[in-house]
């Protein structure tokens, strides 16, 4: 039997997250961070020669992961067995020098988190770009608003793309909150103390002050905790998976919206030229990748909730009741939040309007949508406010009636209001109501435009970020020949 | 690069749920159905040659992942590739007529869940003959019970281990339930309404209900829905996750109270031959496992989050926003579930108690958890209630702010009470009343009877699951030699 | 000013439901537990006059809220002050001999539970009883089943209810295992060892099983715990919440796709006579209490992970770290499935379906749906299967295409394929197997009867619950009278 | 039956927070958001009388909720009846111009919201004030760190507070971040596209900006959205609930931890005067407080996933599926964190250090704690590494077997040690080294200095924040007569 692969990595997730996790990248993470710690403790006088450094650096890529699975099979103790492998690939024995397990795994852990982080600002910048290309395309298109899921107001499709793209500027501003101040635990020993490190030091807490800000320079995250026990405070994996999930919320809420556009034909989240649908039912242009993106939203919750889980749960200065599950959660977390990015992005890239349709849907509801500007016409006409109300009340339920029952085809509600008495305007006068309403969806376009300028803001400060997309069809063509 | 493992599949989880959800696995099973169905259906009049079936027979364990992968690349669909890949290995094209996808896939993910939970069955059943076992063996071992994580009042150690026991008999009990009336899709088409079987078998409705009978009979699963869309209700799957969740509460609360009498070193969770804790500090013999079956748990709770949100959330027939969720969920619940019970047994087969250590602790508390009892004699020797309360807690407190300030270092309530005046019992009266506490624990060894009963009925019920045990430590030699 | 009201309780909830939580109804519980407690004693032996019964028993139903508050604010104990206003109001002090606290509030805490559950298995059947009319009513209206949103095949109107129906049964089953083998924890003292119970019948332990049965037979609870702590397994109570969240699902997806129905004007969910929707918009009819189900369900997944967080987490005999959730979440979880169910029961009083604009989809998308049909003919009249599918697929695809441009308004899909030489059917005979597809729902039909049938065996078990439905209207006159 | 009360405003939250969720507070809040809507629209020209506004606001106090409460009976909206309540009380029709039901709640839950979050701020900086305070008073006091659960090295319980207070300073930052960043909806209408206010003010943009404006500054919330559509983006709601989450992570795991040390009597949460433990067993100092911090994080962490059941979850411009679930959430989910703080801050006042048996724990593991030096030390003296490692560990595990059994009741490894040859260390080289261990702590010392200086600076900004505690005892005087 083959081993099992982690679903999330193999099929959703992007390579550069991927590599970060993976089990060589990891080892070489540690090794660097090693060296580190021994370049700057032979910088602050620990006796160790620079051929022995220079030997582990030249070693460093060298992983074999199943000589290392041995080893543990052996020594029983995964730090130690990967301890001996460097060593013996460098002929030396001067890492570790004063460290504790935890000296190591918790630093390369947050590491991980934390260049995984980057990635994702670079791809959530990256979305707000396409979204943003995608609002400024459509800000003129009119389409039927729904609250309720009913028809309610003009709006721009633009303007819709812009609100979800707004919630996810959200999640942007906590993730970079995040980024801006994430801190390492850095060499705290065993219980937090630095005891350890201190003795090597024969009693010198500067130098190792001095030590531990030149291992943060080298991890070149912004932060170092203070106080700390033998690990980091886990609410910290906590706010970590809590932005994950916020990121997912934007792109989410408009994948089920996309959703709900595609059963009613005004737009679909597209295909890749020559797929189709259903092999038995070739109409069928599913909104699979949008499913998909609420699919992963759903996933990241559950992870969530497994940091919810260890965050609060401190027993004394630490245990490891976190361990399995930080295992499994962290990594994943990160190959889920990736993978609904490169789907969401495929979306915004193949995504379809149908303006025929929704110009179909505008007709069949404009009159109803125009009650409020013909009841204050009418008001103007001299009409009572309550009368008005009554009247248009009537015969618009009336019309709903009889368009659910197929006795008319087309909405006649401005016929109706023209005939009767009480509302004292014409079919002229109302249908230039009408009129001026086709094209009037309030202040869509100035949000677009403001929606713009937030994300070239963005985008002027990451410009790096917004190029992303181009790299992105051929990760996709690997990914996407898989099924969902 | 390597491929990116499913941690909880390679180290935690045991061979036997291993490969049911592996990829041969499954596409082994999705052979067998088809070849059920193919037999179904020519036993029901299609003109299927048998030897088109013998063909797919001899065949079926042929599986070749990366051929399968090529064709998914070509034709872009899962499915297609692999009936394609079995018709190609047997030269007929036989299989899977009157399908639709989902008529294989649900149907053979349902017999990987309902597979699971018979394993799981056997596990639980073997865990609580262990919990038996040991609760028998330290049936009486009294030990201060704590309330609140405070000395209350004297239990046995073999109740403790019983009381946990009947809450994973609580467990069992929703699994049983679970299995008993557990489920299965069946044939019912793209929408649920066989519109194509009945096509195939023109129209003879009859015919299609005797094949879904015999498909069921082929799978052994118990029931079969009548009315579902394209997919069975997610609300099952829900059932299914919060079961394997409600089954790791009772271990989880046990390895927890390990966790504290480990701090206590009144018990431990037990150590292999040879195996030492820190390698820093050897002394320490960390409860590693117990946190580990703890972190499985929340582990747990973050899949049973995932199927939450698939439960009640089906749009019309059915969509796939449940598809990425369940590929995660389901096997991954399954191995943290199977993990969690490895972990378990290992425990429960190595775990320790200090007679020594608990003794101590029992001498030191006893004359607290005796003044219900010295309260009861005052009053019969005529104090009033009310005096006789007031005097013992005045001495009580007085006791454990002397001890707290190691004024004294043996809890001397008794001579305090006996020279007071206003409690007319004399020392020996007071420590005839100590000795009969120190071997009265109630009911608990009646209630350990009652529980060694009930276990008793299931291992009997299930005579294999009980010797479980026995081949546990080879997994564990492959599984513990990997670290936490 | 006034105190903060629960929402739950006072706009949701039903009046059955309320009672058993108010502060009110949990103290005549507990009043008539301390009464049955007393009378067993009595009869069991100990020396408790018949008149002080007597004189309890005439005063239970005094509850002074406020006078029990002021003891509490002196006593500083909850339970000691019950304790202390329930005897002066007797004038005798006989209650809670060789209880503790614990003894009293888990078995109260447990009936308000059972009983809570008794109600809502009533309300589930009568919610299935009049899904199955529905299903009765609407099994031959012809709808187009959707998957992913999207026109699939055709099923009934009422095999789309009955689906969700089985969903619902599915739970009920799940909340009938968990009432039949529901217990209680018994007279079981401060850890678990009945000491105290002990003591009083002066060490035997028969007669303390024999209190223990009596005071079982009094809750009318099936089952009594034999091992237990402090407390009972929370694992117990993260199964009750499970069962309600599993409860909530089918009415959960029902009210998604009736929404999604709304949308489409195809269905919904009906209004009370009198009322509108938007009072801007006249027309608007939302669908706001199926969004209100599905806010419920939300509920009640966080109350899901509210008892997750519990179960598995007991310090030894019990701690109170769970005491301040079980009192949020216990009640509050109760309310919100009552709510959900009254809400849910509204809609299935009140919906309505648009047959003329049913037909109007059916007919929009019949040729699509029949595609399968088409190709197996064309292959029957000669044509290669390949040749016929690609052929299909062009013209299927073009018909889409045309259709969102609005190039055409109808579905011509056979008029496109008649023309078309490759496939040797003519219009006539594509429109014969369309016409025959107009009232083709395969098994729709006897699986709406097989629903009919399993929730008829249910209404039979249990009559009064079918009833429910007819008190429904009074209780929603009060509730519906406040908005969403 | 009166009225079922919220019992987490009811027995845990303060009367701040209270006060801006009650139904008489928020009817207030609108009413004063209706007078600044009507005053910005009369300064941009609409012809509203000062008059009118005048009197709306001499009547703004009058609160009458059951004559709203029979409005709403009778016009079957809640918005409308609070409306006409409104303008009856004061004589005049001027309010809600232009404005949909969503531009006045979802501002004024905003509100809510916002206001919470800053007396949120001001706790936790008293909390973090708090912290400090303990923090330096026992900076010097050392105490066995553990890891595990077991005895590992040195540190003290000041640098312990510290650690825990440094978990809550992350969340305070969190906290501070969404306090700085926090968007209003603002005066959108009821698709997001402001097209009434735009009517009102016949088309001009510019003056429906300067409204919105005027509107945010009477609000005092730094932000406002520019795309929205009927809500706000219920992320918004997720970040706010975790954010209230993650500040309950450092008091939780604190309060476990004092749990942990009460149950080895080495500290306590310590009790008000007067008052005792279990009133049956007098010694019994229960950790009630630190067991109810721990509840209510389990309460938060279920309202989370109410929140995330939001979150991702729009259907198009939005709909009311949130609606039940953030009235229940959100004033529910506030009160939970702010009765979080209230009891930990009584943990923070009362809590007790129990010096004398901190020493004895110390004095048993310290020869433990300290084998890493003794090694170094052997090391020196020109013992090989791996012989040194070996010996010690041999007798370390040894003496642990002695105590556990009893066979020693002091730590002699030291005497062990020294008559090893293969240790050249003498008794007294191993007990300077011991000597020198109880008073070292490593960097404890300045990490603590490092925590007061960070505290310092946040109490520095929030001058008033840290004086809250002043203020708290008569808080708890009322709150702490119910009981748990």
């Amino acid at each position: 039997m083959s081993a099992i692969p982690n679903v999330l990595a193999e099929r959703y997730a992007s390579k550069a997250i991927v590599n970060i996790w993976s089990a060589e990248g990891r080892i070489v993470l540690e090794r660097e961070f090693w060296i580190a710690v021994m370049k700057a403790q032979k910088e602050l006088g620990l006796d160790i020669p620079q051929e022995a450094i220079d030997s582990y650096e030249s070693v460093k890529d060298q992983v074999n992961l199943p000589a290392i699975m041995e080893r543990e099979r052996i020594t029983r103790h995964d730090v130690k067995a990967r301890i001996e492998e460097f060593c013996d690939l460098s002929g030396h024995q001067h890492i570790h020098k004063g460290m504790t397990s935890r000296d190591l795994t918790e630093n390369v852990e947050q590491l991980q988190v934390y260049r995984s982080l980057l990635i994702l600002r670079d791809k959530t910048i990256a979305t707000l770009s396409k979204i943003n290309e995608r609002a400024q395309q459509w800000q003129g298109l009119l389409i039927t608003a729904r609250t309720h899921n009913v028809a309610a107001q003009p709006t721009t499709f633009g303007k819709r793309l812009a609100m979800f793209g707004e919630e996810l500027l959200g999640g942007l501003s906590s993730l970079n909150h995040l980024i801006e101040t994430y801190a390492v635990r850095g060499l705290k020993g065993a219980v937090g103390t630095q005891m350890d490190q201190i003795s090597l030091f024969e009693g010198d807490i500067e130098k190792v002050d001095a030590l531990e800000s030149k291992i943060c320079t080298h991890l070149g995250i912004p932060e170092v905790f203070d106080n700390v026990g033998q690990v980091y405070p886990r609410s910290l994996d906590f706010r970590t998976v809590s932005v994950l999930t916020d990121l997912a919320s934007g792109p989410s809420s408009f994948s089920r919206t996309l959703r709900l556009m595609a059963g009613n034909e005004t737009a679909s989240e597209g295909f890749a030229k020559g797929q189709t649908g259903s092999s038995a039912m070739p109409h069928k242009m599913n909104s699979r990748s949008c499913e998909r993106v609420n699919g992963f939203q759903t996933i990241l919750k559950g992870y969530l909730v497994m940091a919810t889980g260890l965050a609060g749960d401190q027993w004394n200065e630490g245990d490891v009741s976190c361990s399995v599950v930080r295992r499994v959660m962290l990594p994943d977390a990160f190959y889920a939040c990736d993978g609904m990015f490169e789907t969401f992005l495929t979306i915004l890239n193949q995504m379809n309007a149908y303006p025929a349709v929704i110009d179909a849907e505008n007709e069949h509801y404009l009159p109803f949508l125009m009650t409020t500007t013909i009841m204050m016409e009418a008001v103007k006409a001299g009409v009572g406010r309550e009368t008005a109300h009554k009247v248009i009340k009537e015969h618009a339920v009336a019309t709903v009636d009889a368009l659910r029952a197929r006795e008319v085809t087309k909405n006649d509600l401005l016929g109706r209001l023209a005939t009767d008495e009480r509302i004292p305007l014409t079919i002229e006068q109302l249908e230039a109501l009408l009129e001026e309403g086709r094209s009037n969806a309030g202040s869509a376009r100035s949000q677009v435009a403001a929606f713009n300028k937030t994300v070239s803001a963005w985008t002027s400060k990451f410009p790096n970020a917004a190029s992303y997309e181009r790299l992105n069809p051929l990760i996709f063509l690997l990914k996407n020949l898989q099924m969902a």
